[in-house]
């Protein structure tokens, strides 16, 4: 099944655009095994979200031991929820097929997330997966993305941007996404226009203070549809005591509600 | 101690400017296990080389036993020998802080390569270890490099000299270098003027067709140092048989001294 199908059944099937990072902390989570939490914070919000998105950083900080953990973890998220690999990798030709090997056979990811620095033969042996999801980095949710991803060409076109434009002309096997931050609601807009088909991935919400409304308004397409808008702390943290799964799931659902909330005011 | 001396001192004390790629491909290596092959390698070049960098992919691909080959490789390792994690990561300033402890605490690498799409405080928390080396993804070496990395700004100023201007002013702690490709001779000349003290990382030699002649010429500073010429495939696969060491030995031999020639003639 094609990835952008997977992601549309479970977001219908769970009523949800919204995407939990799984991103342990040891120093913000409660006082339990780093296992024993993902698998707790799974089983509570599995009938919530459209996708998981582990970012790999967190694992790989505690080592084998920690990306071992990660393996287990996508082996007991529900096989219908499709899981993106938060990696953000990017390398030439000969190791981009490597990093693709890795983390759509090795260890069994849907989607994974790509850097577009190094240009189109980084990002072609990722799209080569016909059935995987390969979200292109375009509008970073960070204070630094206007360090060089505004830099304007000599035709006032920002560089993210063409990174749309180019994603764009890559997508055919149609299984193209892009990274664009709730925290930038004028460069979301920007891209939704420019691929006003493709799934985005929306970070950004919550601890990084992006708005909501305005990141469903611009995020998702002329169906409702196809914005993955992930949150990650505001979830996992809600509370470091023994009720953190039903914390969680209460902030997951208020999260998805307020999420469909303001799609039914814009598609109708 | 700082990142460069460590560089300087072994490049010093193995009168050499090459670094070995140590990405192990299982499809041209010859018949022998992982961990084996890097350790003959290794014992074979350890007084040829001023560096060594593994590439984070060709382990990743190979899943956890993969990661643990790397682990031990790096523990192999003779401790005076810098050790580059070439891994291009590069996410917001919260997920780059647990990259950098992946890298430099967990598996206690003397230096990483990241990208600068995210901007400043995707870099700032690797800068933040100031005895270790942080290298700014700049010119890359393959094909793709132009579909970016060539856009000019309003007054003609490419991305890759942006990001070399930018990682000058970021270089407050000394351990900045850049990664420029062999393969585009002009580009690493541009940048060796722009930040004439810097450390340079330099893969494109070999396998993917840069000029060795024009890279020392181009890479080295003033006192013919602080250039990390990398190679991999024409040093790890000079022989599929029994002699595969020796015979990366010999290619390795061959091209330290072809450099050390070159540079001769440049700095007197």
């Amino acid at each position: 099944m094609k990835f952008v199908d997977k992601l549309l059944e479970a977001s219908s099937l769970n009523d949800s655009l919204l995407c939990i990072g799984l991103d342990p902390d040891p120093t913000l989570m409660p006082k339990i095994g780093l296992l024993e939490f993902n698998k707790a914070i799974v089983d509570a919000t599995a009938d919530l979200v459209c996708a998981y998105k582990p970012n790999l950083a967190f694992y790989e900080a505690l080592g084998i031991d920690g990306l071992i953990v990660l393996q287990m973890t996508i082996e007991h998220i529900p096989s219908h929820i499709p899981i993106i690999a938060d990696g953000k990798r990017g390398d030439i030709g000969n190791t981009a097929k490597a990093y693709a090997k890795a983390l759509f056979l090795t260890f069994d990811f849907d989607a994974a997330t790509v850097s577009p620095y190094l240009g189109f033969d980084s990002v072609e042996p990722f799209i080569e997966y016909k059935d995987k999801g390969v979200f292109v980095l375009c509008r970073t949710s960070n204070p630094g993305a206007v360090d060089f991803q505004n830099l304007t060409n000599d035709q006032g076109i920002p560089l993210y941007e063409m990174v749309a434009r180019k994603a764009r002309e890559w997508n055919v096997s149609g299984n193209i996404g892009l990274v664009v931050g709730a925290t930038y609601a004028e460069e979301l807009k920007t891209v939704r226009q420019l691929c006003p088909e493709m799934p985005l991935l929306i970070p950004g919400i919550g601890a990084q203070g992006g708005d909501l409304a305005s990141t469903v308004k611009y995020g998702v397409d002329a169906q409702g549809e196809n914005a993955i808008i992930a949150v990650s702390r505001q979830i996992l943290y809600a509370s470091r005591g023994k009720d953190f799964a039903q914390a969680a799931r209460n902030n997951a659902l208020e999260l998805r509600d307020n999420i469909n909330n303001l799609v039914s005011q814009i598609v109708r």
